[in-house]
């Protein structure tokens, strides 16, 4: 007679299993009711009652190659059979072969990687090594940022998800980063708020002490908050900043890496070379927990002769690279990267701005790749949102109202704030995602009436 | 034509790769030699020249069913063919259940499982949990202890894997915890021991201040800085001292939990119930990566209406889940827990006795189930250790010599600054257990000349 009980079968059972035992992330425990998933197949999910939902937020934008990719599923099993798992301390195939097929795509000399097992953990061992590498302790990021949710990651961060984890690590401090639409520097052209972004980070700096900063952590692409897409010239701007004052820059690209812009990695579209990047979700599409740093020849070269103080037990787990090596085989063998570019300018691009002209809820859109947002508004005079900043209950009840009518008509949405962002499997279908698009359409005609 | 490089096949290949491309944990990067693994069974893993290792350290105390379980291996397939991923905001039976489970089996009302990556992310998230359910900021926790590599989780840890990562945290403050052989509190037996420990611990408390204390956090058998089997009753006084003033009780149970201790919790055997469990590696032996937090009602109760402020993209994956719900089932199936406390005391006590008998390097032994600790000495009057804390280079010799000698007679030790530990997989053989003794004996053969 087992203590255990069984595997649920029904939705009810496993609704009922996941209220009484498990606990969620970011979430009031007794305000959700998580939808039980059955089944997946490419960008589709099906709940118990047999509801399919295209999926526009890619999870948690992370299934890059979409659900029960059958090569992926293939290198799963077949390295179960192999060889499921060794400690980091020893060497093993598909770590080496999935380090030096990173190292083949990643830009310049960031040649080296350390293995972990997701984002969070990614940026904390990023800051790690910028801050043994320069002797400094200070960290600079964005608000309008995440970074994850451990202590580093967390206080790094520049959304609210950080007020709750406060005091933060006194050792970051946040600056603006460019925002075309809603500009902290009075700018009127992209090109303007390029070179103000990059002056008030360079006065900042020097306010702070240059040499007492260790690095400068940004999203590429800025992520969740909001798809911020550079201004040109910005991110060549950081680096030359960086140079200058001999601050590592680390570039996060946990959401931005491996295809969601439609290149390897997101500074691939600006030909910058950060010093370290951090990555996780698309390496593998999140089948098995993987994330990592790339890391410079110079950054490597510090801990030739001297330990790595940061390492756990997974890192390079086995059984997590030989997904990332088959995924980023399949994301060369099907020409996915020229695949993303081509949805994105061809068709999407054309649709939200449409959208655009035609809602007027929609105040701006903006992307890259199958990655972009569509940010809502009250009034496109005065640009005010259409929920406020961080809003919830009755206030966010416009957004509601989308998530309801999207999920209603099959389409899983990703929101945030007063932003809806596309961000499907990278392997959907073209008819998908403008079924997907369409659906957008027609809810964000609800929320017009919203506009004053 | 592939940008990428094919996967290596041989064990030069492999070592090359890694040199070039792998960044390691915890080393000095041109300083390794990291051994390829090219396969591994139940207790045995082998290298590309052939040579069978027996897995003295289970890897680094994870695989505690051992290397590629028949049993784990089929759950991975099943689980992958059938839903690899779905986001944490979901629903999934595999998660559902495995929730359940481990709230069948832990002990009192922890009755709710927050999943993780890993180990380090579930003591960040456990002391997240208590500082938001305390209002209260500052953690205490042990010198000799290890709590993982993420922030706060280093800032916690006391062992010199800290040093290089400091300032730390600011919030934690470190006490002494019992160590009979090395008693911190001059006492004479282990009751003394526990009995001081406890009354040094309340007075720190108070010294602090008691209502700016969120949380305790202690490895219920301290693992990597020593197996450290709390002396009778301390514990017991810790659960106590917490409930008097408001503290929240973390057992970090990431090595001991889950059959190392030969219970399902290592507070089982002292049948104490703490606020908050984190636990990883036993789970799933760490297959697919996976760690957690187990919650008590009151706690969970705190988030009932209340945000839970911290998360993670692979929070509850189902990969890791699958196998979790498969090694649960083995070990009640296989009578796992059964067989390991037979095996330590009927077979490893006796064992190690007679080694601290015959060989006058060892001072002490002591441990638990499949959990123990040789703490070798060069005088057993002063009981000066055989090599400096924290010995590196030639003062730390002697402990090179004895893994070589281990190596090459095909046992793969797990050693820790003057101690050698032992924790094979709970799957070993009767034999194969006697004969890692055996070798484990000639070995310390060759360090009995170190002894004044």
């Amino acid at each position: 007679m087992s203590v255990f009980p069984s595997r649920p079968t029904t939705g009810a059972e496993i609704r009922a299993m996941d209220k009484a035992h498990v606990f969620h992330s970011w979430s009031a425990q007794d305000e959700i009711a998580p939808v039980p998933v059955k089944s997946a197949s490419g960008a589709v999910f099906t709940d118990y009652e047999g509801n399919d939902y295209l999926d526009f937020a890619s999870q948690l934008v992370y299934t890059n190659l979409g659900h029960q990719h059958p090569r992926l599923v293939s290198a799963i099993k077949d390295q179960a059979d192999r060889l499921v798992t060794v400690a980091p301390a020893f060497a093993n195939d598909a770590r080496s072969q999935l380090a030096a097929m990173i190292a083949a795509v990643a830009p310049g000399d960031l040649n080296h990687v350390f293995f972990t097992n997701g984002g969070a953990e990614a940026n904390e061992n990023a800051v790690r090594m910028a801050r043994v590498h320069t002797g400094r302790r200070k960290v600079m990021s964005m608000y309008r940022s995440y970074h994850g949710s451990t202590s580093t990651a967390i206080s790094m961060t520049g959304d609210p998800r950080r007020w709750a984890n406060e005091p933060s690590d006194s050792s970051v401090v946040h600056f603006f980063g460019p925002y075309d639409y809603r500009s902290p520097f009075y700018s009127s052209s992209p090109q303007e708020e390029s070179d103000r972004a990059l002056e008030q980070l360079e006065q900042q700096i020097i306010l702070e002490g240059a040499g007492t900063i260790a690095a400068i952590i940004m999203e590429t692409v800025v992520g969740t908050n909001g798809i911020l897409v550079p201004p040109p010239g910005y991110l060549a701007g950081v680096r030359e900043i960086c140079d200058r004052y001999g601050i590592v820059y680390i570039a996060d690209e946990v959401m931005a890496g491996f295809g969601r812009t439609g290149q390897w990695f997101a500074v691939d579209n600006w030909d910058v070379t950060p010093d370290l990047i951090s990555f996780a979700k698309g390496v593998n599409s999140g089948y098995v927990p993987l994330g990592g740093v790339v890391i410079s020849d110079a950054i490597r070269e510090t801990f030739a002769h001297r330990a790595f103080p940061g390492g756990l037990t997974y890192s390079g787990h086995p059984l997590a690279c030989a997904v990332g090596v088959e995924s980023l085989r399949v994301m060369e063998d099907d020409g996915v990267l020229e695949r993303v570019r081509d949805l994105g300018e061809r068709v999407v691009r054309p649709f939200v701005e449409d959208l655009a002209q035609r809602h007027p809820v929609v105040g701006a859109v903006r992307g890259v790749g199958l990655f972009w947002a569509i940010e809502l508004v009250r009034d496109r005079e005065s640009r005010e949102p259409l929920v406020p900043f961080n809003a919830a209950g009755e206030a966010n009840a416009p957004m509601v109202e989308f998530a309801a009518a999207c999920k209603v008509r099959g389409l899983w949405p990703f929101m945030h704030f007063n932003r809806v962002h596309v961000a499907p499997p990278l392997v959907i279908s073209e008819e998908e995602l403008v079924r997907g698009l369409q659906i957008t359409d027609e809810a964000l005609g609800l929320l017009d009436q919203y506009v004053k």
